[in-house]
This record gives structure tokens, C-alpha cells and sequence, in this order.
């Protein structure tokens, strides 16, 4: 067996455990609020058959995910003509049955609707698994990278939309962020501005070019809008709309006037307006003013909402969005199973990760594991320390004895590389008077302690 | 998009909420063990350069890798003859350069190579993650499934080897399981009995059929040495080694004056002796008669390891090994880096979910996530019973508000569905004297308490 260099697959990422302990403060951050709002965790596989995944994510979509071949001899049944005009994408189906999940969405659809008569509806969930994409690697976009998804499906209730603002709140705070804003807005909201222009038609294209006006201002909206097919007078209608202002009750009103003929637009603001009612009914008025924003020129870019969409932003560090989600009333059609509605959110893991790193936000416990590392200095103390160590891992110590009498010099850089608080230093002294020396690594302060006095001080 | 009727990829499994529970309630409690010997997460990517994995597992192995089609047209760079002639095999590597993680051993060995001068030297790592084989599916064999490997490189101490056998126990016991066994082996053994036979070149097929006592008897294994190139002679030296009585110090005794004229042999043995001497000086003298057993037809299949062999079945339930390793000192050598020493065991985690289900050892609460349902009885209890809602949440109190007001049968069923313990019914003389009925789903029994109580009751 030739050596060969190793490297890394382009586009993944080892975690070391300084990053997994910072990761799983995360996940179990969200995950803790998530149950707590009576939300369970599923998981299903990381392929799924070819036919589930094609044709759900666009044509461009479709490139992305990443093909399986099939084992064995699998060229054994592709058509000869194929492989003469190296037709890459005809061949596919013929030597790929299966492909790696591309996102959490389009599995749970398949999971709720062959599951459909065994769970209890509604049916809230959350999924937190690695999802595959052939992107080009680039900066902050990798081939795989967690998805967090919390959906709940079978329940038309408001009291729904409002819970994933509490979510969100409850679960960035937690992570230590301060100042963020969950964008909110109705794809009613969207359509009923298409009805007043008499475009409903364009309503696509009205969404994703306003959906730029962050990015590249109400010029270049304007000047997208226009090209998609909307008139100058179009524009005059819109431009109030795009550039709303004031608070929430504001923009509310305003959007009313101009929605005044459009029973579905009204029923979006409706919406809105019971969603912000629950909140103020479960007691958390003040998130209204403090971080909840209406935003009538977020759409996310998406065509599957068809009721409240969301959009979480921080405030604190120059970032994309840190997380969004909204209703949707098809998800399971395309697997037979219709009407069942559905809302969720998701949060973006790896933003976050950045966003608590840029910050200073993780918890010094969320890097290290060790607590107290046992120096080992010969064969005599070390069989002096054996009984400690078990003792002090039966009080739920988590204990190590460094396995050799390495140079002193050497089992200290070893605990400070794990970050391990503590060195125990137990030498002939020691073993003679029955106290021990226990070092705090941080600040080199010494001290002479009875066994029972350093686990008091360690638990 | 034509509407399909969805199915699971061959060989892969969803996990439901109740299913999730009990996973993540065994991994969990392995990783609070691990973590308390001193032992740190890491993950590695899902899929590596197919160059990483190919040539590690064989030649059957090799056909077990489930390999990723490049993306784009991947057959720009076909030879057109491989294509020509159908060469399935030949054509792999042109057009496919990744390949899914098939165990969790070479992925570390790479990761340990890339990342060996940041790795503060002994690594101890765990590492929890599923892995994929084209096995064919069958009843308990899965293409998608978990491996939870626990290894230390860089410390030839067999203090490390010690400290496995009390992983072990500990895990297992806090899992439930009251008895089990942890076999001990030692591959410097097998060389010794074969080098005493005269037969060191033959070393492999000895181990091979050896190990196989359990299965095929000792006749079985007769016929098996024959077939390999032994005699009638190297039968009976084999024999009482084979079929070794009495407890572990009999044993080892036995061993040694077989094995009196090989170094290697009686080193080996000198080995599970140190090992022995560790755990009583850890205090841990009982597991030595209760649960752990010298068996020298322990081989494991596995060439690599070098020393110390570990193998753990429980006696409870009728199941293969739920566990196993031991030590090698080439697992860096197929990337470049030699005489990296390391030991390490894995946990099954399928079988032993299978034994603790078989077992009735899973905890209630490993089941349930939700700790009270507030029925939803029409708009205006819906409205009193928003503040609670929130109040239960903030206590810590995992709390769903039925989300419309469907028939209390429907919204008890839902309850039992997802296993809630409690229901909170608040209806119009509730709201009125403020005393809430609080019921006990798997009782029955029904108490009025103010809210307080409730919280203090639910805590």
C-alpha cells in the first residue's frame, strides 16, 4: 500500500474538540429551547433516493447535490449510446440511485408522509444533521455544513408563528447576543401589492427584486423592476411601499390604506396582526418594540411561503442572516399528500458559530473537559495516585493521570494545550503528609489540600 | 414535477422522536464516561478523497465504499475505451474522486497525521458518527449506521489499556446491564503460540480459525487448522491453549509455561498482567473475577492490532459482541507517520439500543419530552391560558398549548401520542377560582392546584 499525503476532501472540515465543545454549546443551546416549546428531534439518512431529491430544488439546484454511483458492476445496464456521446447528465439515473440529502426540508416532507398515520398531529419536530452541496468552496460556504430546522406541520394556528419569535428570542439571548431583529412579513402582504398594481401576474418578480433593496438600493430595485416588466406608475405605487417607515403599527396602517382593495393583502396584515397579538397575550409585548420589525421587502427569495415569512438579522457584527423560515401550505404535495400546512424556521449554525466567536460570546467551559490532570512523576507516586484518580472520577470528576512520568515541562504543556484548569502534583512530600498540592493553571497559584478538600474545590 | 410515492433508500432507517430519545439517552451517557476519562470529541467530514480510503479494508472493502459521482460532466475525462468496454472497476476513478466515511478509523489516522503538530501528545478522542457500507441489507445490518470509537495515540502505557476495561464497565453498568463480559486477549500471545508450534509465517490462519471457536466448536476449528498447513502434532500443542480452564491467574499460568521459550509470548502475557495490576491499584480488583476474562481464541479478524485485544458481550440477551478493540502501533504508517502507537475500543451502539430495548432498560423519561399539554378549550380560555404558557416555559418546564380548540379526546390522544405526562385543564370555573386541574395521564388522578403548585409539582 503506497503512503500517500493526506488531505481534507475540498470543501469539508475536521472539527477539532476545542471546536466540537463550542459547536455542541450550540446545538444543545437550541435544542434545549426547542423541547422546551414541546418541539422532538428526528433524524433520517444522509441519502435518500435520486427520485425524492430531483426536480425539488431547480435546475441549478439539481446540479448540486451530490450522486452516489451504484456498487457493483454499474455500468453493466447503461445504454451504449450514452456513454459514446459521454452524455454526463443523461447517464445519471442509469449509475445513480441514490444522492446525499441537500437540504432538511424535502426529507421531512418525505419522512411526515410516509409516517402520515402514525404521528400525532400537529406534528412539531426539529432536525439538526449535516446537509451536501457541490458548491464551488469558497470563504464561509462549505460542501457540508449542518442544517438546524424546527417545523411544526398539521396546525394553521398563529399561536405557531408567534412561538418561533419566542424561540428565536429565547435561543439568541441565551447564546449571549443582545441586539438582533426577526424580520416579519406575509406573503399575503406580497400578493396583495401585485393585485393593487394589477400585476399579479409579476408577483415573482416583484418579490425577488425587492428582496434586493438591502443590497442594491431602491435605484437599482427600481431599475429590476422595470425590466421585469412593471411601469413607471407602477413604481410610483410602489415606492411608499418599498420605503415604509416608522413602527411596527405604522407600517401596519400604511399598508392598509394601500391594500384597501385587496382582500388578500389585508388578510396578510390580519395575520401579522395576530401573530403580534399573541405575543402580547403570552406576556412578551416589549419584543414587539425591542426587536421585532416589519419588513414588507423581505421574501426570501423563496416560492414555497405563503403566509408569514421570517428573517433573523444581528445587529452586533456584520453578517448575513442568522436564520429565517416561514408558512407554507404544500410542502408534502409534492409527495401526494396535500394540504397539510406547515411553518418553521431554521437557524444558521455556522453564522452563529462566527458571530459567538467574533463576540467573545462562548462560555470558557465550552472549550475545555478535562478538570484536574494528575501529574505522574515515577512508578511509586504513580501507584500512590491510582486510588485518587478512580475516587475522584466516582464524584464526577472528569480525571486524567498523564500515563507516563514524562518531564514535568511536558505534562504541563499537555494541560494547557487540553485547557485542563487544574495539575495535581503529588511527590514524595505529598504521598508523605497526605496533603496535595493543586496548581490553578491560569493563575499559578498553589495550594497544599487533604484529598476531600480538593474535590470539595473541583465539583 | 410528477408526484411519486416516497420510500426510504435501501438499508437506511428513519429515527422518530421516541427512537431519537433513546439514542441520543446511550449516546449521551457514553460520552459523559468518556469525557470523565479524559477523552475529547472530534468529527470528521462524511465524505473524504477516495484515495484516503481506497487500499485501507481489502479488496472486499474496497467494494463496500460507497463512492460519490464527481459532479459537472464528469465524463469529459473518461478514458473512451474504460467506457467502451464497460470496465465498471477501472472507470471508478476517473469519475469519482470522494467517498463516504466507511469506519472511523482511517478517517482518525488521517486526521491525527494532518493535524500532528497541533495534537498535544497522548490524543485521547471519541468520536460518534455514522459511517455507510453497500453491504447488502439485512434484518440488524444497515448501510447507514453509528460507529462510537474512543482511542489514545502517542502513550504506550498500558495504564490506557486499564482504563478501558473501566470504560467499559461503567458505561455498560450506568447503561443498565448487570452482566456482561470483557474478553482480554493479546496478539504477542497468538505470535507466541504459533512461534512455539514452529509456524510463525503462519500466524494469521491460526488466529483466523481460532477465533471462530464460539461458532464451529473446536472440531470445526481442527479441521479449519488442518486445511491451513498445520499437523496432527501442532493440533494437540494447541489444543489445551484452545481450551483453557479455571479463572484468569490459572489461566495465565497455564499460558505461561506453554510459552516458556518465546519472548514474545511471555510478554504478551506480562502485558494483561500490568493491565490486571493497574485495575487493582485503581481499586477496581472485583471487575477482575466479576466481568473480565483472559480468552486467547480472541482475535477479532482484525491484523492490525499489536497488543492487548478487548471483546465485550453481554450474557443478558442473546447478541453477538457489543463491543471491542485493542492496541496497534502502525495505524499513522498508511499516511507517512510511523511508530505512532495507539489503543482504542468501540461501542455497538445498534445492538446494545436492542439490548437495552430487549432488556426493558430504557429510562421513562427517555421516551417523553413534553412535560405538560395545556388543553385549548375555545378562545377565551386560549387567552388565560397564554400567560401560563409562557410562565411554565420560563420556570424551565417543557409546556405545549394545544393550538386550536379541537375535541379533548383529540387533544388527549395527542397527549398519550407523544407520551405527555400531564394535561392542564383550564375551563370556565377555572378561570374563576384559579384553581387549575392538573391531570396525571397515566394514572388517571386529577388534582386542582393554583398555578404555583403546578410549577412546584412539574419541577
Amino acid at each position: 500500500m503506497a503512503t500517500i499525503k493526506p488531505s481534507l476532501a475540498k470543501g469539508t472540515r475536521d472539527f477539532s474538540p476545542a471546536e466540537m465543545e463550542k459547536r455542541n454549546y450550540i446545538f444543545n443551546t437550541l435544542k434545549t429551547v426547542f423541547k422546551k416549546f414541546g418541539y422532538n428531534e428526528i433524524q433520517t439518512p444522509s441519502f435518500e433516493n435520486l427520485s425524492t431529491l430531483t426536480g425539488k430544488y431547480g435546475e441549478e439546484g439539481d446540479k448540486l447535490i451530490f450522486k452516489i454511483l451504484n456498487s457493483g458492476d454499474y455500468l453493466s445496464k447503461a445504454p451504449e449510446n450514452l456513454l459514446q456521446e459521454k452524455s454526463s447528465n443523461k447517464l445519471i439515473p442509469h449509475i445513480s440511485e441514490k444522492a446525499l440529502r441537500y437540504d432538511l426540508t424535502v426529507p421531512f416532507a418525505r419522512y411526515v408522509v410516509m409516517h402520515q398515520h402514525e404521528l400525532a398531529m400537529p406534528f412539531k419536530r426539529f432536525q439538526i444533521q449535516p446537509v451536501w452541496r457541490a458548491d464551488r468552496p469558497q470563504r464561509g460556504r462549505y460542501r457540508e455544513f449542518y442544517q438546524c430546522d424546527v417545523d411544526v406541520v398539521g396546525s394553521p394556528s398563529l399561536l405557531n408563528e408567534a412561538e418561533f419569535i419566542l424561540i428565536y428570542h429565547e435561543a439568541l439571548s441565551l447564546l449571549g447576543l443582545r441586539d438582533f431583529t426577526i424580520k416579519i412579513n406575509n406573503r399575503k402582504i406580497l400578493t396583495g401589492i401585485a393585485e393593487v398594481i394589477g400585476k399579479p401576474e409579476l408577483i415573482v418578480d416583484m418579490t425577488v427584486a425587492i428582496d434586493k433593496l438591502d443590497k442594491i438600493g431602491l435605484e437599482g430595485v427600481n431599475k429590476e423592476l422595470i425590466e421585469r416588466g412593471f411601469s413607471a406608475e407602477d413604481l410610483e405605487v410602489l415606492k411608499p411601499i418599498i420605503l415604509l417607515e416608522g413602527d411596527n403599527t405604522e407600517k401596519l396602517t400604511q399598508i392598509k390604506e394601500v391594500l384597501a382593495q385587496s382582500t388578500t393583502g389585508l388578510q396578510g396584515v390580519a395575520e401579522i396582526e395576530e401573530v403580534f397579538a399573541y405575543i402580547t397575550s403570552l406576556g412578551c409585548a416589549e419584543l414587539l418594540t425591542k426587536c421585532v420589525e416589519v419588513d414588507i421587502t423581505l421574501a426570501r427569495g423563496l416560492n414555497y411561503y405563503t403566509g408569514c415569512i421570517f428573517e433573523v438579522k444581528t445587529n452586533e457584527v456584520a453578517m448575513g442572516s442568522i436564520g429565517g423560515g416561514g408558512r407554507y401550505d404544500d410542502l408534502t404535495g409534492m409527495f401526494g399528500l396535500k394540504d397539510l400546512t406547515g411553518v418553521g424556521v431554521s437557524f444558521g449554525a455556522d453564522r452563529i458559530y462566527d458571530v459567538l466567536e467574533e463576540l467573545g460570546l462562548f462560555p470558557q467551559s465550552a472549550g475545555a473537559t478535562t478538570k484536574v490532570l494528575i501529574a505522574n512523576f515515577d512508578k511509586s507516586t504513580e501507584l500512590f495516585t491510582l486510588p485518587l484518580l478512580q475516587k475522584f472520577r466516582q464524584e464526577g470528576i472528569a480525571t486524567e493521570l498523564y500515563p507516563t512520568a514524562a518531564k514535568l515541562k511536558k505534562q504541563m504543556s499537555y494541560a494547557d494545550a487540553k485547557r485542563i484548569p487544574y495539575v495535581l502534583l503529588i511527590g514524595e512530600e505529598e504521598m508523605q503528609s497526605g496533603l496535595l498540592s493543586l496548581k490553578h493553571m491560569e493563575t499559578g497559584e498553589q495550594q497544599k489540600l487533604s484529598a476531600e478538600d480538593v474535590i470539595a474545590r473541583l465539583k
